[in-house]
């Protein structure tokens, strides 16, 4: 566990990680509203852990969310809003991105 | 799969993936230039599959490296020069990191 701010604290493994990579596409065209919104409304569903996000001026993002089980993700993944969201992206957003889903078995901080 | 500049190319699941989330501390003292050294060798190692990285201006970075199986991540761990880079890592270049080792079970990229 951690404390740090941009640092989840996430409980003992076993959880469950969805690894987001994505390329931006040019401008924002409600981009970060968008990405806001959905932060603050995925963490509002039941089994969610934490979040972690890092985009560099390349135009790569990273965006790990942590969740409980399989099941959680599955529910936050049809909410309407985010479904919504999903197809901006595959739209406008994103020039490409791969979804990971991963099964964290084990975890450790700096000592 | 992913053809695109950093989204790694990865085959299907499942396969590993450490997850590193990490704040930096102040000034570089070294870490750009190991950072390099570290990606490089890295993929030399047998079951290596790809990696990914973003660091935002906050400091929090994520970096993603991606294994074909825990052996794999369990030998890249042990090499002498990335030993010397862990230590450093905790010593100077991060205020504080977690590691995750994740079984990626599905994934799915842009259609």
């Amino acid at each position: 566990m951690s404390a740090s701010p941009g640092i989840a604290r996430t409980p003992e493994p076993p959880y469950y990680a969805v690894i987001f990579t994505a390329r931006r596409t040019e401008g924002d065209h409600g981009y970060t509203a968008m990405a806001a919104r959905m932060e603050a409304l995925g963490a509002t569903y039941p089994g969610f852990l934490g979040i972690e996000s890092a985009r560099g001026a390349d135009g790569i993002g990273i965006t790990v969310s942590y969740w409980r089980d399989e099941a959680s993700i599955a529910a936050w993944k049809r909410d309407t809003e985010h479904e919504r969201a999903q197809r901006g992206g595959r739209e406008t957003w994103y020039a490409d991105y791969q979804v990971r889903i991963a099964k964290v078995e084990r975890a450790y901080g700096k000592p």
